[in-house]
């Protein structure tokens, strides 16, 4: 497709998936918020993921921590020390930019100029005051990684949930940081939510494990529609790895912006964290395996996924044009997001055939029959022919449509997102019908 | 019972439910972390006022904002300038006190001086810098409610839903207020969850539609479990009324620590929000209604409820303590929570009868399909009437035990928690007895 990442985001912006925050103060460019579909969407990624990793495993659990933390923690993780991006100040125009992404020759990209200071180290975190002095001895961060609530929370979770290692802690939350160039719709934002799972293992079978999870977590991704093609998995270069990290791999997506692009990172972390927080905080992080009569600080690996960047891959992955026939015979430009059904925001739309008072009482019944089951819409404005493409270009899977039939054979007719095909069948049989199907 | 509170903070740590933040390091004291059980709880209250608020609502849409709005939002929507506690500070030990809380005569809490400061106005908004500069003119603020991103995104959203007022948009998100005196465990955080609809209704049908919601939300507090005399309606006294509120009326509940405490704010919010907003950005914020060919600001009706409250309130009704008979026909203390099956966190424990390998393929079997239903357990560990106080004690609705018998008969004993009764049925009829009750 031409330009695939302008339909995208202009169906979205069109449709209210997503649009700039504090949009009518001119937007913070940096963050984003989300609509009546794109709320349900991510409400449907975080479901599966955790569906997945929590529900379906018996060696996971969740968490759901603060996003403001002691800042201890984030002393002892080295956040403080090294979460840092180099920046340059252009001499003439005082604009600031990151030292690694000017072009080469390096020319400002505000005014042109080629003259800058020195590098300087940029902090990524958030800085605020918390408690009613604003001094240096309270100042806080805002989490820029789930991760750390479940370091700082190991032991207390283990002891709570009597888990053997190995086993994980799971989380869903916002974090922030202040990145310099935050852009690419929702690829890159200030504010965003990740999937992050903290999966603790015996040294020793932690490489096993990382294997494991990057499996896993591929799995996933195109178990819930990414096209095998626009997804591969990368390893990271020595030197691009993490100070916590052994080995590190991402998962990454063929965005249309920078060809591929992160999607999430899979990390062997090691015993680095537990470590270093045992160290800061005096307590004791290691974990006692009864069997082997060994006491050991567990290694972790972690699977880090963006809600954020899942429902900007799903959208794009999902996209589809295509020529479709009318019901004069002809031809016409057909939208639609081949969204999986578990991620579809809307799963049912019910249409009256039109607006008209005798067939009212009957929509209604079933519309309030679907919609205790699952998110719907309901739409009756304009031809069937044009509701059908408002629903296809959100991805609606089925659409009902009752008409004056209806009233004599309590039938409704079924047609199908993908396919377009129809089928008839009883009001009585409607949501078993759509249940297998959804 | 002697000490509600105490018992319910009591088994609320010992089995992880919620406990402080950062506790390695000391721990924050204004906010705390939610173990795995408390994730599943949080869940479920979320799950359950989305699904009545949004999904069974055909006039309600959801919105999921940036926490780091425009700073200009906080300017127009009054925060800026009256979001504030009066302060003093002793002049002694130089602790600071809410004017407003301290003991009559004034002493300082921390050193029992009488002498203090003028009061000054203490903002309770996080303030932080966004953008690689820090000054004044990049210092965004922690959003101190979610109902701003309702308000700068009504328009937009209101024209992507093709909602006709009245309507309603909901948001659940973090929010952060930098309250002097947390406390009381979660029920006052510095951090802490919101769950709020902001109605649009037209005006002058403010006050109906007010009455409708406060009718609403005290249902669903009440069908969820909240017995009826541990709840009320309090009305605002006019000088307690924030300043865009018409009429406010709490929903309290009958918190141990302090009697009646808040559960939910209704409050009609008039058109103070959306004229402030349309004001100071220049975008028009009216609605125009087609029928009535008419313009005009909606007035708005916000029910505001705390996630952490609802699970505080949640957790102290359901808490039972009983004499239980014994296997040996002797009487023992018995803890339980009654908690509605649809906000327990485990919604089903397999026990196998013993740990034995003969019945692990079995037990494995049953777990399995339980838990692609539901969120379940598994515990092997020690005798089974431990095991089943251990689930009594967090509210898991259902014990589902595999013997030596079942090898044979294919059936499983099912145990419910607050009868104690006991059924036993073939394991292929399992999901569907579980359907029907959960």
């Amino acid at each position: 497709m031409a330009d695939l990442m302008e339909a995208v985001t202009s169906l979205a912006k069109r449709r209210g998936i997503a649009f700039q925050s504090s949009e009518i103060y001119g937007g913070l460019r940096s963050s984003w918020d989300y609509g009546p579909l794109g709320t349900e969407i991510k409400r449907n990624v975080r479901e599966q993921w955790w569906r997945s990793t929590v529900q379906l495993r018996d060696d996971v659990v969740g968490l759901d921590a603060s996003v403001i933390m002691s800042p201890k923690v984030w002393e002892a993780s080295g956040h403080l020390e090294v979460f840092t991006d180099p920046l340059v100040e252009c001499l003439n125009c005082h604009q600031r930019s990151r030292a690694d992404e000017l072009p080469v020759p390096a020319a400002c990209p505000n005014c042109g100029q080629t003259a800058f200071t020195q590098p300087r180290n940029f902090h990524l975190m958030f800085k605020t005051n918390m408690g009613p002095i604003e001094d240096a001895e309270n100042t806080v961060y805002l989490r820029p990684e789930t991760a750390q609530g479940m370091f700082v929370d190991f032991a207390t979770i283990q002891q709570v949930s009597r888990k053997k290692v190995p086993f994980g802690i799971a989380q869903i939350g916002r974090s922030f940081r202040n990145e310099i160039t935050p852009g690419n719709f929702i690829f890159r934002q200030r504010e965003f939510e990740q999937m992050e799972l903290e999966f603790f293992v015996e040294p020793g079978t932690d490489e096993g494990w990382h294997d494991f999870w990057i499996d896993e977590r591929m799995r996933w991704w195109t178990d819930l529609g990414l096209s095998e093609e626009h997804v591969r998995i990368r390893e990271h270069d020595a030197d691009e790895l993490s100070h916590y990290s052994k080995r590190t791999v991402d998962i990454e997506y063929r965005f249309p912006f920078t060809d591929w692009g992160e999607l999430e990172g899979i990390a062997n972390r090691t015993d680095f964290d537990l470590k270093a927080h045992q160290t800061a905080s005096g307590e004791d992080l290691t974990y006692f395996d009864q069997e082997k009569n060994e006491r050991y600080h567990p290694y972790v690996i972690e699977p880090a996924a963006g809600v954020d960047r899942a429902v900007l891959a799903f959208l794009l992955d999902a996209y589809r044009e295509e020529e479709a026939p009318t019901a004069k015979g002809g031809t016409e430009k057909r939208t639609y997001l081949a969204l999986d059904r578990r991620l579809a925001p809307t799963k049912v739309a019910v249409l009256p055939l039109s607006r008209n008072e005798r067939l009212a009482p009957e929509v209604r019944r079933v519309f309030d029959l679907v919609k205790s089951e699952w998110m719907c819409d309901f739409d009756d404005a304009g031809s069937i022919g044009r509701r059908y493409r408002r629903q296809d270009e959100v991805g609606t899977p089925f659409c009902v449509t009752v008409d004056f039939d209806s009233l004599d054979d309590a039938q409704v007719t079924v047609r199908e997102r993908d396919s377009m095909g129809q089928d008839r069948l009883p009001i009585d049989g409607l949501v078993d019908y759509l249940t297998e199907r959804l």
